[in-house]
This record gives C-alpha cells, structure tokens and sequence, in this order.
C-alpha cells in the first residue's frame, strides 16, 4: 500500500499487542504492519492477530528473526516494546538501527537514555547517525506527563523558582500487571521483600523525566534523588476487578523524586498508583512568573496515553534527524493524522 | 559580547518595551540587544532605556531606519512587536526578512497567517525561504494556552471527538490598554457603538488558534464560526486599579469560536476576559479515548507570558529550517535558558 508508513512491531506482549490492535482498528488509513518479532517460542510462525488477540488474521506472521524480518518487510519504523531497560533493549535497538530503520520504543529508560548509562547513550546515538536513523523512547510517563508536558509548560515563563510534577492514579482502571507491579494486594512485609528482591522496582522513568525536564530549561542539578517506593496502605477496604485489598494490606505504591540545586528541592516528583486513589491526576505546578498550574481530571489513562503516544510520536520521529532522541527534541507532539471520529 | 543572541526590539510599545525590560534585567548571560526601531518620532534618537523604561541607558538609540539599523547592528534575530495584523506588519516582516534576519513576532495574525491571507502567508514564506530565515508569530495567546498548548494535549490520545478550549481571565489584573480593549467601564450601548466602529474587535486570534489546532490533528473543519463579543455584564460593581464598573455596565467581554466538521461542533473555544472575574483559568478538555481534561489555576498571566513566549522562542527560531512558521513547526517549546532563581 504506496504512501501509508510501514510499521513493524518489535514485542508481542501487553503493549505490543494493544499498539497493533489499535493500528489496525483504527490506524489503518495510514499505517500498514508489515511484520512482527518476538521471541517467545509460543508466538514466533503465529499470525500476529492470533497472537495480539485480534478477531483477524493480520496477513503477517510472527518472527524471531530480527535482520531478515527487517530486510524483507522494508519497514519506515519498528514500534519497539519489550522491556523497561536499557541493558536490555540495548542489543535489540542495535539490530534494529544497523538495518536502517526508524525506532520509537516504550522502553522506559530509553526516553532519556543518559541519565542511566551515558556509554550506551552514547553508543545507541553514535550508530543511529551512522546508520540515519532516528531513535526514541516514549509513552505516557515517561514520555508526556511528566516530561515533555511540564517542559512545554514552562514556555511562558519569565523566571522560575521550582517545579512541582505530580501523577496519582487509581490502580484500579489500569491492567492487572500494572496492579501487581506496584505490590497491591501484599502484606507490608511482603511489600518490604518485594522491593529487597527487586520484584517491585518503584516506577522506571522518574529521573529520567527530571533529568530531560532539568536540562531542557538549562537548570544544572547537582544531584537527582529518587526515593524508595513507599507502600500506600488504606485504613478501609478497597479493591479492583482483580485484586482485592484489606484494609492494613497494601494498595500500591508512592514514589517521590526529588532534583536538587545549591542543596534546595527545585524539582519535586510525586508518583503514586493505588488501588482505591480517591481522585487520578496529572499535576504540573511552576513557581515563577508567571505561576503555571495545571491540573487534570483525571490523570490521563496509561495504558491507552502510552499507545496513543508510541503511534502518535511515529510521524514525529520519521522527520527528525538521526540520532538518538528525546522528546524535548522533536516538533510539538501532536495527534497524529487523526481520522473523523466526530 | 560573542556567543550571545544578538536582538534587535523592532517596536518601543508597551510590549516592546516589557521585552527590552527582561531581557536586561533577566536575560543579559544569554542575549545582547544591539538595535531599537520604532517609527514614532518622539522615540526615534533616543536611548532605549529611556524609552523603554529601564533606570538605565541600553546604550542602543532608538532608529526609525530598518535596513541600516540591521546593516550596522547584524542581529540574530528580530524580537517584532508592532501590531496585531497581519496587513500592518506585512512590509516590516518583508523588509526584516530580505536582511537576512529571523522574526519572533508578538503580531496575533502572523501566528497562524494562512487562515488570514494565504497570499501574504505564502509572500512571507517565500520570502524567508529565499532569505534563509525563519518567522514565527507567537504569545500567550494565540501562541500557547489555546494552540500550543491543546495540540500537545491531543498527543496522548487515540482518538478524539471534540476539543473545548477555554479561557477566562480577570481583566484587572492586566494592563490598561487591554481593559479598555475589552470595553471594561462603558456603558452596553457604548460597547455595541465601539463594537460597529471597530474600536473593540474582539480578541485576535481565536481563528488562527483553532485552524493550527485542527490542521495539526489532520482536522478537516468545514467552517470557522468566530462569533461577535458580547459584553459581560454583572449585577454587581466591580474595579480594577483604573477602571470602575458599575452593576449594569460593561465589565469585559466574553468571545466565543467553533470549528465545524459534518455540520458538528468539533472545537468550541471559549474567551472571556472581564474586571471581577470569579475564577481566572485556561482550559483544554479533550473528549476522547483517553479523555485529556487540564485547567490552571490561575490562567496564565498574559502581559508575563507573551513577554516570556517571545523571548523563549528565540532558540527555537534560530535553529529552525527557514520558512513562515507556526508553534507547531518548531520543537517542544521550553523556558530557554532559565537562569538559576531557586
């Protein structure tokens, strides 16, 4: 199909399979899946509506053969969702570049890579632009609410004395790994176990939005502090679909990040999912001049504002020159070729 | 002063002269001002500080002369704040321009200069093309809350049914010339006197703002309604510093605007400004999948935030391809260079 952007989707799993859905339902007009890779066993030969859980075939089977899917699906971008880390996407956005092709992931710390590992950063950077390609990570958070949304949000400020960004929502309305993730349902010492064990891991993506959001106005932090994830534990019983929630158990989660200049807090972040939240917002909050102070309601869906931004960044990320990028460096983000749903 | 931006203020007003104030008092490490042109003879050969306020010399004369100003002072950029239309400017834009100079422009019609004249529109963008430079009208407002600013929004969304748009300010805490501009103190006859006579126009901009807005989503609007302002008036006395309005007078003005897709109302926008405002806020409410609904508290100060749009904007223009361009033509726009005031 001449004209409409050729896509493949790199990860089968939650996010991938809902980034295809939502293509093919309702992305059709300009965007065509030309192929698919994963490697899980249990999805590779599939069609990749069988395995995205569409009620259709989508005419493309599932691979775990990155360079030859690449080389002959001829995609202009792979939408890339496996993995939350650097290290562990590293090798794959590698694979993907060196075949010339455009990349936006969810990969969470690959939205502001080098805060994490300058040396990969730097890597990923250096063959993007040997190769002419464009590299991005997005999604809902990091990627928009408390990242590129605060940052364009202090474009109509004189001066400014601090930044407060804040995201709470309802665990409840999100998927059930994402009610796992953050310990709901756990006693407080499974919760305290969890957390040494490393099986809940606080919310990836804080520093790297103060990070992007600090260097994007010239603020130098002299230190990035992102706290321990502490449990959110309701005195009443609270549950959702899947999980329910004595009271005294935990809920879910509170992460709070803090950017630090001349030893005052000039950026403070406040992350917290739990199930029961008695109201879901995004906040921005910027003391200066003028005061800028936003304020949603509710927060903005995750799991629908990550697809939306990983198929909305794509027309975005073909224009931009090679590299590695963020989100501070491409044009205003934007619905992309929004069809008539009036 | 090498590695500054080299400004040139084209236009002593009163926005003019706001720029000139911060940008010696608050930008001075990053921007040097090297020119002043105004046409106003009682300006013109006078120090710019003078003119423009500042308890000190700029050590810059005010010039009625553009093309030697530029010739001697070889600006990066052109900070331009002489009217709100597009027809006033156009031959200052065009003689800035063929000197090779890049334009921030406070001008409400140039920001979205198509929906005005798209023979002028494409004149100016010929002309920076043949040039090599970039123009871009911007502000508060059109320039952000109700262009920028929504189409950002729209970013997290997967699809959308309608757009509002809305806000409201208190006209007291604005300047003199914008109460009077909005008819604050006189009487409803007089409004609709001033209204005929084309001394109160409504706010300038609300269509440029919905055509970017509904462009940049792939919005094809049937039609653009911008309604006549009406006069708001209260049951109550209300004041400003200046103005005094009495119960039953007219406090400010209330404008309404819509974009029309199959005969619906797609995107309604909302401005009111008037003495005595409950509750001051801008407001983007997005019906759709997710649903993005963000206000302020308090709307964004536009006396501070046009001086600050202008001024962020320069890096943003100075980096972008040469053109006539829109917000939504430049990268993420941001507080450019923020000094440390924590």
């Amino acid at each position: 199909m001449p004209g409409k952007t050729r896509v493949v989707s790199f990860g089968v799993g939650v996010i991938g399979s809902a980034v295809v859905k939502t293509m093919v339902e309702k992305k059709s007009d300009w965007i065509d899946i030309v192929g698919a890779i994963d490697s899980d066993p249990s999805k590779t030969g599939k069609d990749l509506g069988v395995v995205a859980g569409l009620d259709k075939s989508c005419g493309v089977l599932v691979s775990n053969k990155i360079e030859r899917t690449l080389a002959e699906t001829k995609p202009d971008i792979v939408v890339h969702t496996t993995s939350s880390y650097l290290s562990s996407v590293e090798q794959q956005l590698i694979d993907i570049a060196t075949q010339g092709v455009d990349i936006v992931s969810s990969c969470e710390e690959l939205s502001y890579a080098s805060v994490v590992d300058q040396k990969i950063a730097n890597e990923l950077d250096s063959i993007a632009k040997e190769n002419g390609v464009s590299i991005l990570g997005t999604g809902i958070n990091p990627g928009f609410v408390m990242d590129a949304l605060p940052i364009a949000l202090t474009a109509p400020c004189i001066s400014i004395n601090s930044i407060h960004v804040a995201r709470q929502m309802n665990a409840a309305t999100r998927r059930i790994p994402f009610q796992k993730k953050i310990g709901a349902g756990m006693k407080p010492d499974e919760f305290k176990d969890a957390l040494s064990s490393g099986k809940i891991s606080g919310h990836v993506g804080l520093s790297q939005s103060i990070s992007m959001l600090a260097d994007s106005i010239g603020w130098k932090l002299e230190q990035i502090e992102v706290r321990t994830p502490e449990p959110v534990i309701l005195d009443r019983k609270v549950s959702s679909d899947w999980i329910a929630v004595e009271a005294g158990m935990v809920a879910g989660t509170r992460q709070k990040a803090l950017g630090i200049i001349l030893g005052k807090f000039a950026i403070t972040y406040d992350f917290a999912a739990y199930i029961g939240a008695p109201e879901e917002f995004d906040a921005v909050e910027i003391s200066g001049n003028p005061t800028v102070s936003f304020k949603s309601n509710p927060c903005i869906n995750g799991d629908a504002g990550t697809i939306a931004m990983l198929i909305n960044m794509i027309p975005r990320v073909l224009e931009a020159p090679p590299g590695l990028l963020t989100m501070a460096d491409l044009r205003l983000p934007r619905a992309a070729n929004m069809p008539l749903s009036v």
